[in-house]
């Protein structure tokens, strides 16, 4: 039931804990401590880039399940991966220079914006039958 | 199923969204650039807006759907309904003056609270039946 | 149906709502006022627990209720509970000292990546059936 969605689910938390791991290793290298969180601009972008994926996560993870369960699975899912690439693509970009989350970032967007459609045609289409 | 529920969690995702075009916003007007979050009171009101939404976001959806599942399904759209309307009226006042984030966050406690007793009245009922 | 993941849901929420108070009232007794974060080691303590539990959670409960769903119910109740014991144990420890927070992180930790396991063999079981 559901599987490619919850494979995305499963890997979108592996994608949060691997920015994690690069917080923590920012932390490591700029001697930033606990609990400040800035003060080096390297340790800022992996915490940006971690704290930003948390954020886009919260709107991701709902829409995802709404599309799948409310419209089209299969569409869902490819969606779905595509915004796991955007998101891996911004979370290594971010962390070289802040210039280069752009692109990562617009991909994920894209894919989330048209699940949020999605989401919202498939629950409006029922709500209205 | 559980169509009530779904458009909360969809309209959830839309006010994310909307208080993080806010901080954009503010990012822009205040010439604050990324990764800094600090520097600017009306950034810092903006940013601090859309982070107590996604807090009270975690907290809120959990609940919402266990009061769905495991409680009374119309009570908790009711309540789901409500929060939203409270957490709107936060983000734009928040932006405002941080003194008028108050009652808006008020309703939105509030609608959170009663959802959380009806989870854990629903699931401690079934879990002792 | 899953009452044991829906109550470790619940008290996450509770555990939350815990960590928020405890921010409230470092905020009270440090004297720092929204928006503010920073200024003062024992709010930003406070203020870091809570944070860093919201971050634990959203990789939590994806995992806890994707092993619920798709491994074995029984295993992902007591590993939800492990990781419920040490994140209250990880807040309370932080909040008086920055080195104090390591036990309960620990604790949380490897909950979480056990869950992970159960979760992507679960899932990568069904797929490849």
């Amino acid at each position: 039931m559901h599987l490619h969605a919850a494979l995305i689910t499963a890997l979108n938390v592996v994608l949060i804990f691997v920015a994690m791991l690069l917080v923590g290793r920012a932390r490591g290298r700029s001697g930033i401590e606990a609990p400040a969180i800035t003060g080096d601009p390297g340790f800022e972008r992996a915490f940006r880039a971690h704290q930003n994926t948390l954020e886009q996560t919260m709107m991701f993870l709902p829409v995802l399940w709404l599309a799948t369960l409310y419209s089209n699975e299969k569409y869902a899912a490819w969606l779905g991966f595509a915004w796991l690439a955007g998101r891996l693509w911004y979370v290594f970009g971010y962390i070289q220079d802040a210039g280069k989350r752009s692109g990562g970032f617009l991909v994920g967007f894209l894919a989330f914006a048209l699940l949020t459609l999605m989401a919202l045609w498939g629950i409006g289409k029922q709500l209205l039958a």
